[in-house]
């Protein structure tokens, strides 16, 4: 979506979580992994057994300067070792086994971690093999699973998705933006004072040009006219635009009208 | 993280968004947008001047199984064709220009789409190329933009990724699974006389053995060790377990003490 945002801006905020990635397979994966990371405000990333082993120059290439987090990545050889200075680790899990275990969403998880987090307390969350995904024993050293809510008839999620969506509602669950906002640069949203101005314009010359000429359906005619220009939560800079156009319009219909007859009606519809 | 589901169990659920990637330069890309899809029940996707034309089988091998929306894609000349049947068209959009226009959320562009789609009206999300993203006449088509809350620090978004955000969103805006739960499969959660019955079978032994024979210290003793059963929301198949363990520990302890003497103490710490 933009190019390179550069891995000098990259770095902790806060306590975050620790991502796993348990016997990762694909260096490319592990790349896109510490990009979907600083997309979402995750640092510190941990493998457990890469398979082709580590560093794996391709992870870089497909980070799109997220290098700090490669950089600094730390290899286990065991889930016990990645997570034993962690106080609370959360797995991952599409399909949870025959166990007894809490099961988050990917947005209860991330309450949880911040929740965990905000007491100084350290996290991990554990991602499986692309294949396999996590095994009985991986899960046993692990508080709860989180299985994200998906298309259950599709649910094939790439490694570095997996990490995308529970990133995203790291950083999402502290992040207050309003849901809809009127973005205005350099103007604002008009008063009603202001519609109302425009409005009275508008009829005027609607007046003048006759096209409210029928008495008895005028109110109705300006009402709808209202209701319309209502809807759209008009900026002042846009009304002043819309006067500019009425006024426009209308001159060249009286000068049309002082100068000349028009040789014809003009075309309809 | 899983296997395959194959293509043949996608399909559409109900009035979905359409997802429109407007001059969209690597295939591989366009693959994993699909998968993307296919996770969050997205089923239309239409291409606005692809690159590299079209079809690309690079497309299909990183698609992971979701051949029929790669198989059902349109392509189009233009954003304003590509769009000419819908209703509602929102665009995603990491850095919004200079222009007058509603910003949503990934979270409300997506509760939007549902009631936009709920109303059976056809609604779409554009998506830019790569590199540079939409231009100011893209933007013009649409009604709202979207934009995700992200680390503004590093806010390069892979094109599959920024796909998934959307469609989790979309799906999760109608999910109602609770943010925890505990899975028990054949058992469940103990009552509150199950618990009681296990405390009340681990003290009688707890006496028996000495652990509580500071009388003064006794109640808060006892106390202390409630608080921690109560803690882990036990099953009543691991209460039954827990009898067993205790059980086992004080069988052994009574033989012992019935058979012989041990021949020193156990060692301590």
């Amino acid at each position: 979506m933009t190019g390179r945002d550069g891995g000098a801006e990259i770095g902790p905020i806060g306590n975050s979580p620790v991502v796993v990635l348990v016997r990762p397979q694909l260096a490319d994966n592990i790349g896109a992994v510490a990009r979907a990371m600083g997309n979402g405000g995750l640092f510190e990333l941990r493998l457990v057994a890469p398979r082709d082993g580590w560093p794996q120059e391709r992870a870089w290439r497909n980070a799109s300067g997220a290098d700090r987090i490669l950089d600094s990545c730390t290899v286990h050889e065991t889930v016990a070792d990645a997570v034993a200075d962690l106080h609370r680790v959360f797995a991952t899990c599409p399909r949870p086994r025959h166990i007894v275990k809490p099961v988050l969403t990917a947005r209860g998880a991330a309450a949880e971690l911040r929740a965990v987090c905000g007491r100084d307390l350290r996290a991990g969350i554990l991602f499986g093999p692309e294949r396999a995904g996590l095994d009985n024993d991986d899960m046993a050293c692990c508080d709860a699973l989180i299985r994200y809510p998906l298309n259950p008839a599709f649910m094939s999620l790439n490694l570095a998705q997996a990490v995308m969506i529970m990133a995203y509602e790291w950083w999402t669950a502290e992040d207050t933006t309003v849901p809809r906002r009127l973005m205005t640069n350099e103007t604002r949203v008009a008063t009603k004072k202001e519609l109302e101005n425009f409005l009275g314009h508008l009829v005027v010359e609607l007046d003048a040009c006759g096209f409210l000429a029928n008495l008895p359906k005028r109110p109705g005619m300006v009402r709808n006219i209202r209701h319309f220009f209502l809807r759209g939560e008009a900026t002042e800079q846009e009304l002043r635009t819309l006067h500019g156009v009425v006024t426009e319009l209308a001159r060249g219909r009286r000068q049309r009208g002082r100068d000349e007859k028009p040789a014809a009606p003009p075309p309809q519809g």
